[in-house]
């Protein structure tokens, strides 16, 4: 008989053209003495991690900028890398950090929660993989984000690569939502081309992945279908002109609102098999999301009742009345938008070697995210949708 | 050149059938000793409130309940009373109270915001009428919500009348955003029908004023229309029989993510008149935004795009690619509803004294609903909109 629907997210979201002028009015009422900065080389000389900087001074807080994150795909050796960091930091100064701020993308929020949660759990970020395996808050968390992709700066969800299994682990907990969120279109102008193209395709998978979810509800609903609309739309111009500062500013609606709908909807196969993808081999998230996306959603349509299809069409752009043509339209839409980013059409162009289809499929079912797929397969299924988009 | 559309929320938001299961988890980190309990008698005599003793008790946590608001419209008396009591138990027991916990509908839960804004802040309530006047958080608040309405369990305002002015005062900071907002629809299926459709209509408006709002961002329209489309459908199932569980959530469902939007979009001029008419006489706020909706609909149809009203006539259940006939159907559509759940057709019902007008024409141009209506007006059209739905 119970049926929740529980809905988190962070308490503020600073979302728009100079959103982090409120910063330090938020700031204001924490009474900080020491924060530490979670951010790459790259976020310091495009200058973002200044403004951040130039903040702290002013509300006379000091920091401690930790920039050792290396590359995408957030490995536990950038972690313990952050933690040895920051506990250097505990141990000459007598303070504790009471604050992380992370500046960048995706990677850098994910480091940023797993640093946060170890330095308060204790142990290694390896103990927490998996739903609800944190049991004590995080140091309080403000991510700044400069992508429109991952949605990591709201989320709940820390993505960390375990090189020695090969494994991109999931870390899922309440505990690991931010505090304050940032989204700022200018900081995202920056975005080179192919990360535009691949965070940009991540969104319309988190929309439709969360869409479809066993656990969606109404106010996913909302914000997934209008997410994709917004993405369809707007995606291609992003990619086209990095400058066109409106399509910069609905795709990072697009991110927050696919955000927010899969960090309580959930998310399903595409996402399950992406994480071993990301594990293994070395290209972005997005980019093995945009090749899967068809294959899972035409396996995945015979368990989506007829009326969610149409609407979900409808979202993408095209009206039918016909369930059949409208997954058809769904998967062309989602096709012409892989084509027109230039994101390859087949796994085999990133890095998957057929050999490898057996152990990925194995561990793709048990990722956190199968549990919410609205089709139950079995390992074969796994491996008939490797092969397929192969 | 800036352009922000914040977004502020509780960052837990307990929702659905058991949602209160998940409630002594949440509980367990805060280490609390103390909590206020802030509610009335009714919610006593249906057994809510034991609900709550019980999860208390189980972890140890002592209470008190204060259950000194005595009629729907919270006064400035109730919020001095729930004061008075909260500085007894301080006196007498030393420890403070860690956590406010008000369980009801909009008119508890704002009590509690103000008992929770001046415990902390000092002074009177008085003191932090409008737009972020409150300079220091409120004690941490849990709002347990049993009706389908006013979504003050997760929203930053909190609105209380104050009788020696005669004025319906709207406090409004994101300090006052509680903590946790719970929502249950079996603790709704209690509500008497006049509760129903007066709180039920209230979601339509606001559903409506946050989508034409002037701060309305992809976020909030989109919460928005879906909540206009379910309360369309669904209200008059809940109002024909409050035991129809399914409408009760789909009810349940469109208050929230109503609250969501006008929570960062803000409202109009419904909302700036019903509030000058609540602090006057003494008919439920539902009611009167009913009335008040269709005049202020058309006043402002000339300022709204044509996208955006055709837009909204497709989420009230009618399309057409006309924009004038959009707006009659909108107008038709709304005017239905409120006929369908037997609410009056004019404020001259409701207590409205013409000799009146003019004074509650110009406390309500100063009301900050009026801020982000989409057309601005003068009191004349106050006048006018007042005298129309006289
Ligand atoms: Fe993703
Ligand atoms: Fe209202």
């Amino acid at each position: 008989m119970e049926n929740t629907h529980n809905y988190i997210l962070p308490k503020t979201n600073l979302i728009g053209i100079g959103a982090i002028k409120d910063l330090p009015n938020e700031l204001l009422s924490w009474k900080l003495s020491k924060v530490l900065i979670v951010t790459d080389k790259n976020m310091i000389s495009l200058g973002y991690v200044e403004n951040v900087e130039k903040i702290l001074k002013s509300l006379f807080i000091s920091y401690d900028i930790f920039d050792g994150i290396l590359h995408p795909n957030p490995t536990v050796s950038f972690v313990e890398d952050g933690l040895t960091y920051l506990n250097k930091g505990l141990n000459i100064f007598k303070r504790n950090y009471k604050l992380i701020i992370s500046i960048g993308g995706g990677t850098n929020h994910d480091c940023a929660k797993a640093i946060a949660t170890v330095a308060t759990n204790g142990g290694s970020i390896i103990n927490y993989e998996g739903y609800n395996k944190v049991t004590k808050p995080a140091i309080p968390q403000i991510a700044i984000n400069t992508t429109a992709g991952s949605a990591a700066e709201l989320t709940m969800f820390a993505i960390v690569v375990d090189n020695s299994r090969k494994v991109k682990m999931t870390i899922a907990s309440p505990f690991l939502t931010p505090f304050i969120s940032v989204n700022d279109p200018i900081f995202m102008t920056t975005m080179p081309r192919e990360v535009t193209a691949s965070s940009g395709i991540d969104v319309v998978s988190h929309g439709i992945e969360a869409f479809v979810s066993t656990e969606a509800s109404p106010i996913t609903d909302s914000l997934a279908l209008e997410a994709i609309s917004l993405a369809i739309e707007y995606l291609p111009r992003a990619y086209e002109n990095g400058n066109d500062l409106e399509a910069r500013e609905k795709m990072m609606f697009a991110s927050i609102m696919a955000g927010m709908a899969f960090n309580n909807a959930g998310l399903g196969y595409v996402h399950s098999m992406a994480h071993q993808l990301g594990g293994f081999y070395n290209q972005t998230h997005g980019c093995y999301n945009a090749v899967l996306l068809p294959y899972v959603f035409e396996f995945n349509s015979v368990s989506i009742p007829e009326q969610r299809i149409l609407k979900l069409c409808e979202a993408m752009g095209a009206i039918t009345h016909n369930r059949s043509q409208a997954v058809d339209l769904i998967i062309d839409s989602i096709e012409k938008l892989r084509a027109t980013i230039e994101i390859p059409s087949k796994l085999s162009e990133m890095g998957l070697k057929e050999s490898d289809i057996k152990t990925l499929s194995q561990n793709a079912i048990k990722d956190i995210c199968s549990f919410t797929n609205p089709r139950q397969g079995f390992v074969e299924d796994f491996i008939s949708l490797f092969k397929a988009a192969f």
